[in-house]
Order: structure tokens, then C-alpha cells, then sequence
């Protein structure tokens, strides 16, 4: 079914000032000097503001949802990696044995991966039965959901990634995703990515959404040498000059974005329009969250910035968005790594909301 | 049975060089970038290191241990906190309803709570059982172990906190504590605590081990006013003053210590004697380290920081100690809550680096 993307954005609403309110009551009379929590205290105040209840229920489904694609950027050289890479790990994570389903699977977290815009076949590397480490023990084949709306993106430097259809095709293969995964139980989606070369187009977009220069949101992605990261910041600064500064958000995103960053934004605005907390991964997703807070501010509100990535665009984007980084330790992978990681922090924090004693339960005023 | 220390300090190994080796090896051949995750790819080969086992097991059994006394400078009016605040939430840990506890819960991990030096009668604040939030749903008396040296210290400004005997009682309670705990099947020592006034403690040992002054090392605790601080500060200073530079590290944990860090540096030995990884919470476990790492420096090796605390003491030794900490959350309340909520992050850490595809594994040389 098309996706009514006006009604979906009129759909989402601001976090409920009275829920947070509420929960930042109970933590002052809670057994424990108030604030001593830190930010464990604000994630539990924030998925109060998300579900509108206090305490927040501690999120017992977390689900991972990881989008794949290629970018044409890649010919212009911004990466040593061969763009193959893309289509075999995407295999490998829907596997479960990619760094990010390990970790899912050990979290208890169940993960869905869409290829949305992957340029070769996806070998499906399933993990041998015996030791496949995820929960349900599902072959591979059901968590890849082929969705694809291009086979790699057109060169963002000389040209628009995507067409005005594919990039709306592409919101809406990840908006349906999420909405399916919150139907069948999801209560925090936990967002990854795949796609060589996709720190160039999220640079991009995070320079035309924040107004940043290319030499500050460009970094060296999974690991590049000097020259080649000259070449690339070059690359986001011609990209940045040909589509100017009049564009709206889906014409951004159509001109320099992937179709993974676009599946991540719809799968953003479905959890936002439904009050699901989402737990942003690295700079990939940061850049997929400010697609989808151009489109609708009130996201903001329902982000959860899992971590803090070594890309320089990932600081820059989450400024934008007013985001305090959970966790910060040095990664630089994606594949939704750095937000499986946050997932038991998140847990705690509602845990910790809803659990203590307070201090009327241990007789003091 | 008497505690034989000077035999147990022999016993601490380093870390194993071979399993380090391997371990930093078979991450260079897993299915992502080479030094792509981070801190998680350096606990992962730490653990290899206290193991001996490539890849290292995933800590099944994590167990949190708490100690818990009380501080005779309580009476120089460092806190704003009553000292019977110490005896009522060392109850409460051990009943499950304070936040370390209702942490440890949601994660599947057991405590024990040991008093060691409360001052008062410790109330068991029993959680109904409807709702009682640990795994075993055990009643909070099996979680609180009396093993009392002192019913709290002495004042350390003015004297002594512990005699010699004391400490070593402390110590002892703390080691037998732990060795019963990792014979019940712990693999993961997280430790935590309980006492007020104990940051006090805590930075004069860190002033004392490290060299640095008082002023770097004293901080605001769960949260007092520049008066307080500057009366603190000058608490710390007199008592450096008054033990002199000349102690070895018994004589400085008798001047200035508390029952609660002998106990944990006690607890920090038992496990690194038998290559169990320990994972610190903040600046009284910290402190706690310096003590077990003055006994026997190998210590370092098996000690994870699980947090840096907001309390300034705690950048100075874990610097001292050459540890990074994992998680920096503005946490300032112990009880073992910040070594909790990274857990997960240390199993996550054994479980990418035993059960990812290698690139062999994916055909590729």
C-alpha cells in the first residue's frame, strides 16, 4: 500500500509532558540521592515521555532492524573496501554471525534485514544449526526481507543518488518494516545499517541538514588513509555544491542519501507515530534521524542515542537533534553494534524507574 | 581460617601473554574492519588474558558484591547524609529494591551483601514476594552476610580509621567472601558498595597511592555544597598529613581506609588469584583497587573499570591503574551500578570475539 507520508507526519506526536513530568517526580523520591543516576535517570525519563507511561514498561522485545544498500559513490574511490562487501555481510548478519547478531542474539534480541537497495545477489550465509545464536533459531532466510527498490545508488557527486520514487519507495519499505516488527511485539527498535561507502552519503546529508561543512561531518568511515580522505570530504563538498541549499528534505535525501538511510528514516517516523522509544546506532543512523526529524521535529523526542560514533558526523548530527550519547567506545562499525550495546542500559534505566524502593516505602518523608 | 596474604600475593598471575596474543590475532580475522569495535575488541582480549582461554567464555555467572561499613569522619560533617543512612540501604540492597539490586535482577546476576563495618543494626527491608526482583527469589537475609570488623571506623582525620588486625580482618572477610562466590560458580566479580562518608575514605587513599594532592582527588560524594567541599578537601589534606608519605599499603588502608575497600580489595585478590575477571563500579571500588594493586601490581591485569564516577578521584586511579573505563554516564551513587550496567557490554564483548564468522569462514583469505 502507498504510504500516506502527510498523514504519517501529522500522526507523530510530541513527547507527553505530563509523563515526563510524572517520572521525574518518582526519581527525586526514589531511594537514591536525586540525579545519582545520571543519564540512566533521562533515558527513563524519556521512554516515559514515548509510551506515556509511568514507569515506563521496561522493554521486553527489543528488535533489531538493519537496512543494506550500495552506493554509486563508491566508483569515485572514497573507500578501499570492494562493493561486494556489502552484499556478503548483509548475508552474514542476517545469519547471525556478523558482530551486530551475535550480540543481538546474546541480548535476546530478535533482527530483520532489509535489503533495500543492495547492488549484488545476498548470499545467505546461514550459521550451522547447532550453533546458530539467535533466540528462535530461524534460518537465515527469514530475517532477510528483499525490499529492493535499487541496486546501488547513482554516483551522489555527479548526480542524484536517488529519484524522487525511489527514495519514497525506499522510506516506505522501512516504514513497513518497522510497523510489521512493532505489530508482531517490538517495543524499542534498535536501528543498524550496511552499506560500503555509506559514510560518504551520510557525511552528505548530515552537512545539508545541520549546515556543517564537508570538512567537518567527513571522517574515515571503517578506516581510510589520508589522501583518500581528502578525496572523499572533496567528494561530500561537490555533492553538498551541486544540489545547493534550497532543496527540501526528501529532495536531500534523494540527492546525496541511500536507500538504506531512507529505509531507516520511514522505519523512524512508523516507531514515532506509534510511541516505540528507537535506539539510534552510529553515524548512519544519526544521519537517517535527521531525515526524518526534517520531515517531523516531534522525533527528537523519541530518539535514544545508543552511542557515540568515531565518524565526526555522528557528534554534529546528534547536536542537532539534542542527543546525549549513551555509550563511547571508540566504534566504528554499524550494523546497529552500538545500539545492541545500549539495549540493557535502556532496560535498566526503566527498571531502575519502576523497581526501587522509594523513600515512603522505607518510612522517610 | 586466617588469611596467609603474603602466599595469596604470590599467587596472582599476570596476565597470560599467549591467550593475549591469540586473542588480539583472532580479532584481526573476524568478519569486520580490524580494530572496528573498539573498547569491546580490548575487554574481549583482557578477558583472554585472566582466562587463559581463546576465545574467552562468556561470563555465564556474573556476581555482584557489595560491602558495606561506616566512617568514623562522618562526625567532621563531610556529608549531609545521616550515618544511619548506611545501615538502612545496605537492607535495602540486600532485599532488591535499591537500584544496584534492581539492576543486577533485570540482568540475571546474584548478590551478596556483606556488612562488614556498619555502625547500626542492619534492617532487612525484604521486597514482597509478588514482586521480589532477583532470580533466585531468595529472601533478602540469605543475601546479607554479617562478617562485621568494626561498627565503623575511626575518625581519620584524627587517628587511625582501622587497627592493623582490622584491615586484615577486613580483608579477609572480603577474600572469603569472593572465593565462596566464585566456588559457587561466579565468573564475573562486580563490585559494588555501601557507606556514608566513604568518598572521603576513598579519596585519601586514592591521594595516598597515586601522590597526587587532595585537592584533585576530593569531590562532591552523592552531591554537597562548596563549604562541605572545601571542609572535606581540608579532611583529606590532614589526614595525608597525619600518616605521613612513609606506609606501606596495609598501613595506609589502616590510616585512612574504610572496612568496605579492605573487604573489596580482599575480594579483588581472591578473584585475580583465580583468573576471575573483576568488574569495579566507581571511586570506593577504585580506591579498593589501589590497595589489592599495591599488594600485588599483576592486579591490574584481570580489572575491568566498568564506569568512570562523576567523583574526581576516580580518573586519577584508574589512570594509575591503566585502566580505560567502559561506560561514562554522570553515575555518582556506588552500590555497584555503574560495574552492572556494563555487564553486558563485557559478555557482549567474549561473545563477538568467540562467536562471529571469520573470514575464512566466509571464503576469503
Amino acid at each position: 500500500m502507498p504510504l500516506d507520508l502527510p498523514a504519517l507526519l501529522e500522526r507523530i506526536p510530541p513527547a507527553d509532558a505530563d509523563s515526563i513530568q510524572f517520572a521525574t517526580m518518582r526519581h527525586a523520591v526514589l531511594a537514591k540521592p536525586a540525579g545519582s543516576l545520571g543519564q540512566i535517570e533521562a533515558v527513563g525519563i524519556r521512554l516515559a515521555g514515548t509510551t506515556r507511561r509511568v514507569p515506563p514498561p521496561v522493554p521486553q522485545r527489543p528488535m533489531l532492524l538493519v537496512a543494506a544498500g550500495d552506493h554509486g559513490v563508491h566508483a569515485e574511490g572514497v573507500t578501499p573496501w570492494p562493493q561486494e562487501i556489502t552484499a556478503m555481510m548483509t548475508g552474514v548478519i542476517a545469519g547471525g554471525r556478523a558482530a551486530s547478531t551475535v550480540l543481538a542474539a546474546g541480548f535476546g534480541v530478535d533482527w530483520l534485514v532489509l535489503d533495500v537497495g543492495v547492488a549484488g545477489d545476498v548470499p545467505v550465509n546461514d550459521a550451522p544449526e547447532a550453533d546458530r545464536p539467535n533466540t528462535a533459531g530461524a534460518p537465515a532466510e527469514s530475517r532477510l526481507r528483499d525490499v529492493r527498490v535499487v541496486s546501488g545508488t547513482r554516483n551522489l557527486r555527479v548526480e542524484d543518488a536517488l529519484t524522487p520514487e525511489e527514495a519514497m519507495a525506499a522510506i516506505t519499505a522501512g516504514h513497513d518494516a518497522a510497523a510489521d516488527l512493532i505489530e508482531a511485539g517490538c517495543d524499542l527498535l534498535v536501528l543498524g545499517d550496511m552499506g560500503i561507502a555509506n559514510t560518504t552519503a551520510s557525511a552528505a546529508l548530515i552537512a545539508a541538514f545541520t549546515g556543517q561543512p564537508a570538512t567537518v561531518v567527513t571522517g574515515r568511515g571503517t578506516g581510510i588513509d589520508d589522501p583518500t580522505l581528502a578525496l572523499k570530504t572533496q567528494v561530500v563538498a561537490d555533492a553538498l555544491d551541486r544540489i545547493g541549499p534550497d532543496r527540501d528534505a526528501l529532495g536531500i535525501l534523494a540527492g546525496v542519501g541511500g536507500a538504506e538511510q531512507a529505509a531507516l528514516a520511514g522505519a523512524i517516523l512508523a516507531a514515532c507515530a506509534r510511541r516505540v522509544p528507537v535506539l539510534l546506532d552510529g553515524v548512519i543512523t544519526n544521519a537517517a534521524a535527521l531525515v526524518a526529524h526534517a520531515l517531523a521535529p516531534n522525533v527528537a523526542d523519541h530518539l535514544i542515542a545508543g552511542h557515540l560514533s568515531v565518524e565526526p558526523g555522528a557528534a554534529v548530527a546528534l547536536a542537532h537533534l539534542g542527543l546525549t550519547p549513551l555509550l563511547d567506545l571508540d566504534l566504528r562499525l554499524g550494523e546497529g553494534t552500538g545500539a545492541l550495546l545500549a539495549v540493557p542500559l535502556v532496560q535498566g534505566a526503566a527498571r531502575v524507574l519502576g523497581q526501587m524502593a522509594s523513600l515512603a516505602d522505607l518510612g522517610i518523608d
